[in-house]
């Protein structure tokens, strides 16, 4: 199978998700190793492109390249051309002249890696688009609860928040679909999408109901920054209506599990203490996502020659 | 011949950019191999001292260097002891203490680099002193006008536009005249420098006259963050008479080419489809400033015992 | 001896100490080989986790870590999750679990590094917390004091300046003292700590006479962004009794030397010309920055077997 873009989801299906998953296992023992680096990217060049401030996805995807002996350019924004009046593609086109083979593109609009790709001949990964898309986190999502359960596969995944602004949930939710799970979507009206019909998910506005047989609870970040007008009455009501409280962790099956993509505001979505419970994954779902980054890049730029063998003496 | 510092054109003569390009030649085969990489450079030290924001430029340098295997050190101004009242001379001591082979500076006054080379052993490269110059960009324009007509002797090129602020006229006018080019520079006189006797150039107001015989139309940026007064009218009137329209693009020679050293403003001083066309070069001055800077670097750190061979063996 | 964080001199002691300046003995010798590099850190990752501006001490680590074939991960907290409410801890514990062997970290309250410390399993090494202690400014103080005079025991160290707020002086007294030199603190009243008799030093403010038997004069920057208060009646009446002024300089023995952990501020705490005195020994102090502080990266995530050999071969 040979994808070229990581845009969306939909670029990969449930084809494409298994590959990746199954690479992420070959990086994890990679990772694992005294030296935790393979030349298998030597020579190609990662651009990153962000328009968004960002630290975790973008230091997870350094690491990742830096494993794989990949060179990186970082396309800073705050200091660059795009002050001076210069058009997003001729930046692309800019970048990409300079001899790039991906661009890791984080935007605040919708679409913009699918525009990219229209004017480039490097491969685009979106690290988020505006509150559309952010299908590496999905990637490593699935990763994540496929390492504790096995399969995704009919596996009832709640998940709970700030749907309406969130790329997370939007991928996640085309992720875990395709490979077989079902799905809950958990808040209060105002931060659902206007028309979730096309959804392939229920929705249900009362969480401790929902929580009875889930096996992944995935709580989303209340992205206070992103929110122009005002979508809950109080944050304390809140948090005592959707927030992942102890109350609510003792409800929950025994073998259930709990997520969320970070940064967490502990005390609003999810109560202090919870992220340190044994079956909270949070800090899994951050190792993990430099594995599955590891994926995704040799995914798109690899050729099954550089695949590293299982052992570690390479380079 | 060996060379200390690239801080101007003076500093290389035609000689020394004969060298550059000659290198130039070797440094594109290199970049078009499948790991465009040689370890020529390896162990070496490039300091990035930016006082003005840059990503163009510094990228193009920074994929130069990792391609020749050079480590960096990216002196940010904005987070820097700059903040806490550290004198230039101090700085650039400091940076050279800790061991630099070569400091790349870009500043905001004319003659930065000149002040430099005598406070520090390592080599200047001159990435930009105020309106005054800009070498690594006239070495890549030279560059790529070899690449196009074979050489630059006898070709007739028009630079128009904001002469008067631009660093980039004053190097390619120096660049150009050492290879032996004819240079008209066509500008509102207000966008010419006040005093132009001593520039080894003919001066126009008129564009379209000067379009006729022209082998090379070399637009300039309207660098309208760096004017402090009005020097025209109004843009609408300035794109009239010096943009260079599609209009105007079809009075040109058959062989003739158009370039511009970027960020554009595209409707300004070039029509947005202009660049798109087959005899725009513009993302050709891109590519081909990272094989120019590579030969820069080369040229002032490397030894001939570290020139690379052609083939893609090394390393 | 089996050391695990550098948060302060207490985690060293005098055998530690010593340790690290005789490391950095074998890490000049590699420092001044034609390819200063050694692979001795090779796949370790080191993440900088400023939440302070800083260049120098930031450069000089990230010179020190490519020198050692280390990887990096900047954590840039202007562009970070911190932004977004994330708090210390789980930033940490984030950075941690992308796979770090150690942090870097300088933070504005005291105390910070003890704190990482009990959150990840990486090395923490302490670049400046508050005004309480700054490691391994000292230990490249040490080093170039040793390197100057055969060995610190015994020799007379006044260190002069804004002591309340220096971390620089803090580390200073800690690690002279251990090293067993006599050590004497100079300042105002105002700008000494409120209660110094816990510390192993003597104090005056008499500057004039303590330059007299002294063997080492240790300037401290003004730190007038710190300032929050105004601590002395006028910089030039400051000047007058605490500058290093060349009158000064003349009072000193002939064996005696000039050090400052710069960023000088050139004309208030040192007059423009003793920095270039020949027994001003500021530029070594940054040279061995670099050394120092590969020793000191060395001794926390080295194992014998890594230890580079004595000639330039390696790699």
């Amino acid at each position: 199978m040979k994808v070229k873009h990581v845009r969306g989801i939909s670029d990969l299906g449930k084809k494409g998700i298994q590959e990746i998953l199954s690479l992420s296992d070959h990086f994890l023992e990679v990772s694992s190793r005294r030296i935790p680096k393979v030349p298998a990217l030597r020579g190609k060049t990662i651009a990153w492109l962000f328009y968004e401030d960002s630290t975790r996805t973008r230091l997870s995807f350094e690491t990742a390249a830096k494993r794989l002996s990949a060179d990186t350019m970082n396309f800073s924004v705050s200091s660059s051309s795009v002050k001076k009046g210069e058009s997003l593609r001729d930046t692309v086109e800019t970048v990409s002249a300079m001899g790039v083979d991906a661009i890791v593109v984080r935007h605040g609009s919708s679409g913009v890696p699918w525009l990219l790709s229209r004017w480039t001949d490097a491969s685009i990964i979106n690290a988020g688009d505006g509150s559309h898309e952010h299908p590496t986190q999905s990637l490593l999502d699935c990763y994540t609860i496929q390492k504790q359960f096995g399969e995704i596969e009919g596996k009832k995944i709640v998940i709970a928040g700030d749907i309406k602004h969130s790329r997370v949930a939007r991928s996640n939710v085309a992720a875990f679909k395709a490979m077989g799970a079902e799905i809950v979507l958990v808040a209060p009206r105002t931060l659902l999408p206007v028309d979730t019909t096309s959804w392939p998910a229920e929705t249900s506005q009362d969480f401790d109901a929902s929580l009875r047989d889930a096996d992944v609870i995935y709580m989303l970040r209340m992205q206070l920054e992103r929110q122009k007008e005002t979508f809950v009455p109080s944050l304390r009501e809140y948090t005592n209506d959707f927030g992942l409280t102890l109350e609510r962790v003792k409800k929950l099956q025994k073998h259930s599990v709990i997520m969320h993509p970070g940064p967490m505001n502990r005390g609003v979505e999810i109560a202090s203490e919870v992220p340190e419970l044994e079956n909270a994954l949070v800090t899994n779902q951050v190792s993990n996502g430099v594995i599955v980054r590891m994926a995704v890049l040799y995914f798109l730029l690899g050729t099954s020659a550089d695949l590293p063998e299982g052992n570690g003496s390479n380079e």
